[in-house]
This record gives structure tokens, C-alpha cells and sequence, in this order.
């Protein structure tokens, strides 16, 4: 691992010694609080996103380390038109390591391949944000004392969700879980999440409406917000928005030391009467969030020096024959990079964009 | 104290210490170059202050802290509608300590409210700036050595200007205090403060239009901008404008030891050639407000593990009985907020909003 | 030297030793890495500048030092209608240092005379920024161990390009130094240029359409941007624009040691397939500009204690007799600004604006 692009980037094995890692610094901060001494960051977010920015700017300064940065593209030389990839050429002079947000997918890959310095992906649009779900595993581990057994709940829109579905994903790598998928109809996880992540992987899942029902089973509980926008119909949206809220009353209905998590910001999904209840855990995530990227940054900064990994070694590439059709891909904006695509399934004549993963077909079968 | 959200949250005694705290820094600022080392502040600003801002970062440095935060609301997690308070439960996790600017009143006393970690109220709307007093304070006594005894004379906006409103607020404290007000009669100060303030403390006050006539028996002249827009009628404006700037001819009218103070950032209420003079301390009062801000933050990162203050413990409150009208209340932003009024005035029905302090009478008398 | 306003300000001898001390970090960066220790910069950029301001921002990093600032005008006081004079005051009792990008020519020099800490030009409109200029310079340095006898090659938009005409300007103060002007006809060099750096200095110099033509010649190809915008006849902009593009094909024809400059950011003028050329020096150009910045900001913050050099001492000026005509200049919206010209030629009845440098001609001759 040079880069953090991906949650899939790191084995089960890194996974599990950044969390150990992140135990000890929680354990022993002041053992890592020079670490990074003359080291910087730099903080490349061309769209606002203040927790995660801050986040990592308190990660690297209690490492005793530096940041520069934007925190929105306008601040930025974007608007003067410059590449991505020289973006992140100029920013290897100024800095040791980046943390980049950027609105279209694929974007931090590019930066990757760029850069002769680390690069974290901040969140690229509605693709990939590995931190968050590094911190939803490291609380979940905090909380649980390990990432197996467990029944795990999502409850609001796991239609959208970003961080649903890479969590989900994530959680296919371990033994004994199962998934309760609780939302709205017209909110479920989609097809593909179902399929390449649960099906696939032969998880236990269940869906379901009912937030109330489900509740009693759960070992985490992991809300999300449903936006009234997501619905068509107003209408529908008021009779339903009350039952994914969560309540003491609902609370009342869990198992007693079950775990409420939440990305944040929260809305009004979760009821600020919950925050009392020693079972909310989503501030204590914020602070998780913090720890997991100092070990990630450390990680990172000590593995500079290693060669990078092999990539699509053994893959079957086209390259410049197919273009991405996917409007949020970072090619849609950036004319010059090279349309690559992996083929993943051979038979069916699949293939996805190496930047933000569309997939692709080539032919008709 | 815990936070510092209005200056009457300082006891005199407490003042003192600040005082005397940033004289010491003043004067053996090595001594403090390490204080805060390992410690955040985080600068929460959702409305721009560049001043404001940079005076509290360079305090931060200049005891060996660091600083995090964001100089605008765009660039924050309120544009997704974050609540106040959990911005600052969220902070708390980043930082050690938190100075807040917010447009809307009563913002920082929700955040002090909800944070784990202390708070500075950096200004909320028209309501309180309590570090700028605290700056109007010290300056007061560098200059004169005592903070007692004085004449001192408030120029310009008397009716808009919070500095001035606050600065009078807190001289109420004070022994042999006589407070000359100089303001058209268009922006006179307002009757709550000659009431509340000058009135009921039996303080002796003058108001006049004439500052030429005032400024012989001055020991400090607080200046204030007056802005056109103030004025229903332009040839007013254009009339009055001249009476109150302040220039070297005016100057020569005034004690040879009176000092200037003006808040800052200054238009043309004050000509250039003033600077020269020695009297002139608008300059020096910059430089006061760096340190009494680390006086400060030194201050609320040492009584971090002392208990919070009681409040409002004998008070008669009411809770979600009637709704604050101040349209520029957070509680009018933020609908889950309890409405929650202090009684103030059992006889006359009068209360106070405890965010922005809003009077309003629950029934007519 | 107490600020740097126009790279001119430095003597020969002051430039050399800057681009030694440069030299020196690169090859011992560890022992500048407390140099500045507690001192703090302040970035004043009134007009976003992202590249540069990090440059600014990781070279004080690297020197040990701090940051304040504000990265674009909305954070800022001007907003309020403050003077820069007046921030120039301000920000000196917040930092020990100041880099200014203003969008008005003669900001910086405004600041500079009020300030009581260094300014350093971080670009003030279309007029200077000698930061870049010592970035080219140190950059020709350690590609060609000289900055005498070199044919130096300029190629695309020379009219309107600043870094070009400062690096011109430069340049006249070395030997040997034979410059090549590679243009289309719309945006040759101006008159002034030709006239006041190339032919007063009596410097060699050629002008040609054709970039391969000239490309053998050159030791030096400083290349820069050619903006449809500048072309009233979009078509002439079509045909022209590939001639000036450089590809592996052109740099084919030029000498195995010559150096490709650009100021960056790069949109298309560059093919990406030369950034693997060992000839491409633009992204060590980056390089170059922090550590620069970083022994310019050293060299300023030892001579802080030096006296000002006198400044216009022999010079004839005239206050307030006539003003500047140029809308870009800060004196077009500040109004309390004397006007002042210096007189540069008696005979023609020449004068330059003090703060931009226009030309203006006090009478009819």
C-alpha cells in the first residue's frame, strides 16, 4: 500500500494492524505526538467537507505534524483549469502526504498515480470515502471487541448511501455477520450492492420496512438520513419519515448493548434525547475517526519507500477503445487522461472504468 | 468559568487576573512560548472577521498551540444543516478549545452548552463580543494604569454599535466612572442602555452633539464609524459626517494624555495624520487584544477540570411556555432548541430569552 | 532590503547570495528545519493564488515557522472597506512576515510603507511578482550552473504574460544573455519591453513566428499559455495554437541540455508525454520556487533590525500634482493615497506612478 484509495486497497491483515495501531494511540497519545515532527499535509478538498478536513488536521497535528491546504475548489487552481494529475505533481513539492475530496469520481486515483507523494481519498463524489468506513470498523471494534458474529442493521436510505454500501462491503471480508437492511421501498440497497456484495459473498441478509422489528436482533445499529427530497411524492415522505427516526422509545426495544452509529451530520434521524443513552456512539465515531487516520497517516508515511503494490498485473485492459459513460467520472471533465477499462467478467464482456468503476459493457451478449 | 460567552460571565476578580496575566505575557513572552504546546484551538467563524480570527490564531501560536477551523459558513458542515450543537460535540473531538463567531445571537452560548471543551464567544451578531471589551479593557488600563476614575467619551454610531454598548456595559463596574456620549441625534444611544446600564447603576453620563465641546475633559475617546446607511436622509449624513471625524485640528483641543481607542476596522471616522500622534492607541489596542486572548486561553484550558459555574440556580425559568421573537435569536434558526426564558422581573412580567437575552413581558401590566 | 516589492530592489549581489542560500537548503535541509521557530507568516491574498500561496505557506513550515492568513478576499477585511494600509498595521502585530497578493498594482508597495514587519510581492495584478522571478532565476541556475551566456527562448503569449516580462527584465543584468521571442504576431512582445529592457540594455535579442525554427538554438525554452480570449478571430486561434504547443516531436529538434520553464499552471501547452523528458524542468521549478521563498523569507527576517535603504532619494517627485490613470492601480480605489510620481525623464517630461509604475507625461513636448 503506498495510496488509500479504496477500502479493498488494504488486506485484512493492514486492516486489522491500523486498528491496533489506532487502540494504541488512543491508549498511549503521547507516545505519537511527535511522530510526524516536520512532516506536512496537505488537505486538498475542492468541495467543502469540514468534519472529514478536520479530521484529518487534527490527525496530523497530533502527530506533531503540519497542514496546508483548500478547503473548496474555488480557493483553488481548478479554476484556472489545471489538471488533477499536476495538481498533485506540484502539491509532491510542498507536501509529505495529501488527503483529497474532490466531487468527481476517480479523481484521487488519478492523484495517486500522480504524485510521488501518498495520496488519501477524502471522498471522491458518490464513489469511494475509505476513511469513513476505516472509522466505522475501528467502532465497531471498540464497541464489540471484534468484526465477526455480529448482526449488523442499516436503517434510512441504503439506496444513496454511500457509506452504507462501502461498510457493507467491507463487512463481507469478515466470517459470521449478518446484514438487516431496514429503509423505505423506494429506498432499498440497490441491485448491485445485493449482488456483488451480499449474494456473491453468501452473507445472510434480510430486508425489511420495519425499523422496530428489526431492533431486538441488533448488535450495531447503523442510521443514515432520508432526505424528502429522495421522494417523488411529498406525501409519502411525511407518512413515512417518523419510522426510521430513532427515539428512546425505540431504543427501549434494542438489546442492551447494542451500538448506535451514524456518519454525521445528522438531521433529525436520530432524536437528540438518544445522545443520553450510552449506546449512542456517534460522537464517540467522530473521535475514532481521528485515531484511525493518524494510523493511516503513519502508516502511509512509513511505507513511502515501499515499492507500490502491482496493479492490474494479471488484468485485461482496453485501453482507448471504450469511453466512460458515467457523467460524475473524472474523465467526463478531464479530456486528456486515457480511458482505461478492466475487463472483470470475460464471458458476459464486463468491464469497469479504473477511475470510478463503472461497469461496463462491450458487446451484446 | 468554563466559557466565555458574555463579558459578565468574568467576576471583577477574574478580570483582574486576565489583566494581570497579559501584562506578564507582555513582558516575558518567552515564558509563555510553550504553554498550550500539543493543545488546538479551533476557530470556528461562520461569518467572516478576518481580524477577530487572525487575532485569536497568532494568540494560539504565540503559546505554542495549533489552530484548526474554517473563516466562513460556506466552507462548514451548517450549509448541510448541522445543528450548533452538534458542530460542537463534533469539535470537542478535535480540538481543546474553541473560539466561535456565528451571526446568530445566542449561537455560542449553545455551543458552550454542549461542547466537552471551553468556548469564546468571538461575536455573535449584535448580541456580545466579550474579547473585544476585554481588549477595549486592557487598553484602557496599559494606557492609564487604573481602570477607575476615568472620563471616557464614546464618538459616533452610539445607537448600532455593540463595542460601545459592552465597553459602558462593563465600566459599570467600575468606581468614578463618567461616560460622555457624543453622537447625532439621530444615533444616540439607545434607551436600554442608558437605563440598564447608566441609570440603574447611578453612573454619570452626558450625551451631547458636539464633540469639540467634549473633547477637553476626555482620558479616553472611544471612536465609532458612522455609516451612511444609518441615515433616512443623505443630506443629514453629508451635514453631520465632518463633526465627527476625528483630525489632528480636533486632536489639539484634547488632553496631552488622553488615549484613542477605536475597535477597528476604521473607514474615515479617524484621519490618517492622527496615526502620528501618541495619544493615537487603536494600533496598540490591536496588539492588546493578541494577548489578552492568550491571557485567555490560558485561563480556560487551566480550569478546564474545574467544575462549571451554577447558573441561572435560583432563577425562575420557563420552558417552552412562550417563543423568543428576536428574529436574529439561534432559537429562530434552530427549531429543536427548548425556548428558554430566565424572569428577570417578577413585578412587571418581564423575562429574557437565555440565548439572546431578548426582553419580552408574558402579560400586560 | 526590508521588503521585497520588485525583484529590482535586490542588488546582483543580493540575488546571488539568495540563490546560494537557496542551494544551501536543498542540500542541508535539517539545519534550517527551527530556523524560524515561533516566527509566524502571514498570507494577505486579497485574489486566490493557490499555488503560490502554499509554496509561501510550506517554505515557512520548512523554515520551523507558522502560518496566519486568508486565502481570498471574502474572508477578508477589505470586504469591510478597510484600507491596506491600515491591514499592513494591523497584521504587523500579528506575524513577523507578510506575503501579499492583491488583484491592484502597488498594494504590496502600500503595505511595504506601512507595515512594521517584511512584505514580500506575492503578485499584485499584471505588475510584479518577483517570487516567480527568483524561481526562474534559481531554476536556470541549477540546470545551466550560470545565469550569464544563455540563449533564453520565450515562446507563446509574450504580450500579456508578467512572468515573462519580469524574467526579461531580469535577465538584462547578466552577460552574454541572447533572448528569443517566439510569438504569433497578435501577442509579440510590447513596445515598452522591446524598448525599455532589450534595447536600452543593448541586449541581443530576435523575434520569430516559428518554435521549431528556434528550437535548436535555445539553452533556455521558457514557455507559456496562449489564451483563446486574447485572439478576436477565434479561427486564427485554431490555426495557430498547435505551432505553439511543445510535443516529444518538437523537443526533438532541440539540444540535449536545454531547459523547459512554465510558470504553471499548464493547460495544453505542454504536451503531458514531455513530462517525462529530463529536459522538462517545470515541476523542479516548483521545487525550486519553495526553497527560494523560503532563503528569501530567512534573509528578511535577519534584516529586520537593518535600516530601510533610502528610497527615491534623488528623485524628483510630484504629490498631489497629477494622478494615476491606470484603473488597475490601488490608488484608483483608495482614495487617501497621495498621489506621487517620480520624475524619469526631464527632458520628455516622464513620470511613473510610484505604487504601478505607469508612465504618464506631464506636458506636451
Amino acid at each position: 500500500m503506498r495510496s488509500l484509495i479504496d477500502i479493498f486497497d488494504l488486506s485484512i491483515e493492514e486492516l486489522d494492524e491500523l486498528i491496533a495501531t489506532a487502540n494504541d494511540i488512543i491508549e498511549h497519545p503521547a507516545a505519537y505526538a511527535e511522530k510526524c515532527k516536520g512532516k506536512k499535509l496537505a488537505t486538498l478538498f475542492f468541495e467543502p467537507s469540514t468534519r472529514t478536513r478536520l479530521s484529518f488536521e487534527a490527525a496530523m497535528m497530533e502527530l506533531g505534524g503540519n497542514v496546508i491546504g483548500f478547503s473548496e475548489a474555488s480557493s483553488s487552481s481548478a479554476s484556472k483549469g489545471e489538471s488533477v494529475a499536476d495538481t498533485a505533481k506540484v502539491i509532491s513539492c510542498y507536501a509529505d502526504i495529501i488527503a483529497m475530496r474532490h466531487p468527481k469520481e476517480g479523481a484521487p486515483y488519478v492523484a495517486s498515480k500522480n504524485a510521488t507523494i501518498p495520496v488519501i481519498n477524502a471522498g471522491d463524489g458518490g464513489h469511494n470515502h475509505p476513511t469513513q468506513t476505516l472509522t466505522d470498523l475501528l467502532t465497531i471494534y471498540r464497541e464489540k471487541g471484534r468484526l465477526h458474529d455480529l448482526t449488523v442493521g442499516f436503517c434510512g436510505d441504503l439506496k444513496y448511501g454511500r457509506t452504507v454500501h462501502s461498510l457493507i462491503s467491507a463487512l463481507t471480508r469478515y466470517t459470521g455477520i449478518k446484514i438487516v437492511l431496514i429503509s423505505p421501498e423506494e429506498l432499498k440497497i440497490p441491485g448491485y450492492v445485493r449482488f456483488d456484495d451480499l449474494e456473491k459473498n453468501h452473507m445472510e441478509y434480510l430486508e425489511t420496512t420495519n425499523l422496530e422489528e428489526a431492533l431486538p436482533t441488533l448488535d450495531i445499529l447503523y442510521m443514515t438520513r432520508i432526505q424528502r427530497e429522495r421522494f417523488a411524492d411529498p406525501f409519502v415522505y411525511e407518512r413515512l419519515k417518523d419510522s426510521y427516526i430513532l427515539t428512546p422509545e425505540k431504543m427501549a426495544l434494542a438489546k442492551s448493548d447494542m451500538a448506535v452509529l451514524h456518519p454525521l451530520p445528522r438531521v433529525n434521524e436520530i432524536s437528540v434525547q438518544v445522545d443520553k443513552d450510552p449506546r449512542a456512539c456517534y460522537f464517540k465515531q467522530v473521535l475514532n475517526g481521528k485515531y484511525i487516520r493518524m494510523a493511516l497517516i503513519l502508516r502511509l508515511l512509513e511505507s513511502v519507500d515501499q515499492p507500490s503494490p502491482a496493479e492490474n498485473e494479471n488484468a485485461e485492459l482496453l485501453i482507448n477503445t471504450i469511453r466512460c459513460q458515467n457523467p460524475n467520472c473524472i474523465t467526463s471533465v478531464e479530456q486528456e487522461l486515457d480511458q482505461i477499462f478492466k475487463v472483470t467478467d470475460k464471458e458476459y464482456h464486463i468491464c469497469r472504468c479504473i477511475y470510478c468503476e463503472s461497469k461496463q459493457q462491450t458487446k451484446e451478449i
